[in-house]
């Protein structure tokens, strides 16, 4: 149930000695084929680490055979020679898989601004090479050496009708993560498809599950999202399908992410409604997920709308067009602010689920959006203030 | 050395019984003329409370004779009924003070979605207006009865070259105040301007003073600013004069919110400089200074320069183009990045100070901008989520 579910994918996790705790640090996943097919969406921040510089152009030809990931450290903002270590890593792996350097692709997560230790990260890919297995145990494995300020690893996978196979590993603490919730996550699939179907598919995958995740508002040096496509099971996907399959495994894995926000009391799902369009849906839920002052109110379990329309009256009238007065909000179910004013009685909210949901209805169209995000806690606060780094 | 401070000026600060507590709770401020001119600078939310609605068509003419202040409710999202309670109150201290409703402005600040109590709230208005005094203590009452959770009252005063006099008071406790930091500011002059004069010299002093004050992103529904000159002094000051005096109250006042932001540990200064223009520079230090990840850390006494980096990152080019590569970071003075990588030691940086300085570079030109923001602290949680509203 993980990236070793598909056909043709081996994996591997092993403790390289990155991690000060001796924990698993350093996994690998490759595709045996026939097909070699990839697609990667990168971090839009504008400062990317140097995995991010490098895997970005070896995947731009639609192809790779192995991805190795690393926790224990981001290697961003380690200038040419942290780019260097990165494509020392490549070529290393290369060699031993006898492929191109230019197929491998490398991710990274940790601290920023440190150079990493290349002895044992290589001896670690040594390792990882050698483990290299198919089945759920070396797949759990994977997922378990990309782990950082994650409690449980994440893995997911589906079956499409077609029969295909679409499996994958997460790795991201939602708003816990101390270095800015890196998120790396690595989907495959034994279909038949071509890189452009490909790409289309992990595009528009992504715009609906993880780009919709919002712990903190603040974008990762580090983020990568990867889909390795085999063929090895015979079964030819097109493009809805194969979009489909992508869909629901990254769905999983995103909803993972925000429920390993541990810090967090609530996992909160604001789903904004009646817009003029789904962009201004998305602008009117990211500035609600994103108020401190909401998410300070959801974790002591208030139902604070005049927070949530303030947030909401935030966002420009050319981004959201939409009129303040005939604005509702409901807070799981209870239309505590109904046409901008006060709606029902807010001592009927039950804020006790670990999940709170927001919906607001804008009353200016018929298009919708939704964010997930988390409450702000005393622990949020701790793990991003205690831990130097 | 306060709104009492320029000639032509009465004020008064009394306990209407709006709050629990029994502290003054109800201010009134009284120009006495000769001239009446007045200009106002309101919240760019675009829900907007009913005192702000009515203040914004009152000073539309230019002029205004009294602004009646009230703590213990904000009259926010409280519909048509609520926007008769403001206008109510104008009509009411009109007769009071035999001018016209259209001169007399209201602001409010408290809960939102609740309706003020106005029997109390009308007999206050009786009480501050036959308590209505000039000199110290009568401007000291007005400044102490717009408190909420502010911990001291805010107040300046300055005398212009030409000797005319500005006097202020404000209230708001940044990040800490639970109902969105409301902040309301009466500025006072004795100096002879016209209502153009006056406006222009309002707007520039706001935009380099508290729009530059950005506790928590997140902006209230009744924030106001209001400017009245009385031309009691027969001193005439130009544009540019005004605009100094102003600026320099407005600074001041602006500054002491920051500092009463309680439950933070550390003001933030945040000073982005080579920038391609202005309002590239503000965009950077507004993204950093609403980081949570970097407020987090600086509360931890950890110069995280990767933090600032990433946030800074998360600018989009159009908006702010800047090199990654090039970009250096100062905290108190120790460039701790250069060139987009490592720079000096962290650990010399001292964070103990209340203020930190962080100084970004660029490189892109020779424009600069400054956002004064609060760290993130358990007490901002505590405050924000304790308290049910």
């Amino acid at each position: 149930m993980s990236v070793t579910a598909p056909q043709g994918f081996r994996a591997a996790g092993v403790a390289a000695g990155l991690k000060s705790t001796g924990a698993r640090d350093l996994a690998l996943v490759v595709n045996d084929g026939p097909l070699d097919v990839a697609a990667a969406v990168f971090t839009a921040n504008r400062v990317q680490a140097a995995p991010v510089q490098w895997s970005r152009q070896a995947v731009a030809d639609g192809r790779a055979r192995a991805v190795v990931l690393n926790s224990g450290g981001a290697n961003a903002c380690t200038g040419p020679e942290g780019f260097a270590d990165t494509h020392r890593t490549a070529e290393h792996l290369a060699a031993r898989l006898d492929v191109s350097a230019q197929d491998v692709l490398v991710c990274s997560t940790g601290l920023i601004g440190e150079r990493l230790p290349m002895g044992p990260l290589l001896e670690g890919a040594d390792a990882a090479s050698a483990a290299l297995a198919t089945g759920d145990e070396a797949g759990l494995d994977a997922a378990r050496a990309i782990m950082t300020t994650d409690t449980v690893h994440k893995t997911a996978s589906t079956t499409t009708p077609s029969g295909a196979v679409v499996g994958g590993m997460a790795k991201g603490a939602g708003m816990l993560a101390p270095q800015l919730a890196t998120m790396l996550v690595v989907i495959t699939t034994d279909a038949v498809v071509d890189a452009a179907t490909a790409r289309g598919a992990l595009a528009e995958a992504t715009a609906h599950t993880f780009d919709r995740v919002d712990s903190d508002a603040c974008m990762s040096t580090n983020d990568t999202v990867i889909l390795l496509a085999s063929g090895a099971s015979g079964v030819t996907l097109d493009r809805d399908e194969l979009t489909a399959g992508v869909r629901e495994v990254a769905a999983t894995l995103a909803r993972a992410l925000v429920a390993d926000a541990e810090g967090a009391s609530h996992d909160v799902h604001v789903v904004v409604r009646s817009a003029s369009s789904e962009d201004a849906a998305l602008a009117v839920a990211r500035e609600i997920a994103r108020s401190n002052l909401v998410k300070a109110a959801i974790f002591g379990n208030d139902p604070n709308w005049g927070r949530i329309v303030a947030a909401a009256g935030c966002v420009p009238e050319h981004v959201a067009p939409f009129d303040p007065e005939h604005l509702s909000v409901r807070v799981n179910g209870v239309e505590v602010c109904r046409d901008g004013g006060v709606g029902e009685d807010r001592s009927l909210v039950d804020m006790t689920p670990r999940e709170t949901l927001i919906e607001v209805d804008l009353a200016a169209g018929d298009a919708a959006g939704d964010i997930w995000t988390n409450d702000l806690t005393h622990d949020y606060v701790e793990e991003n203030s205690a831990y130097s780094s």
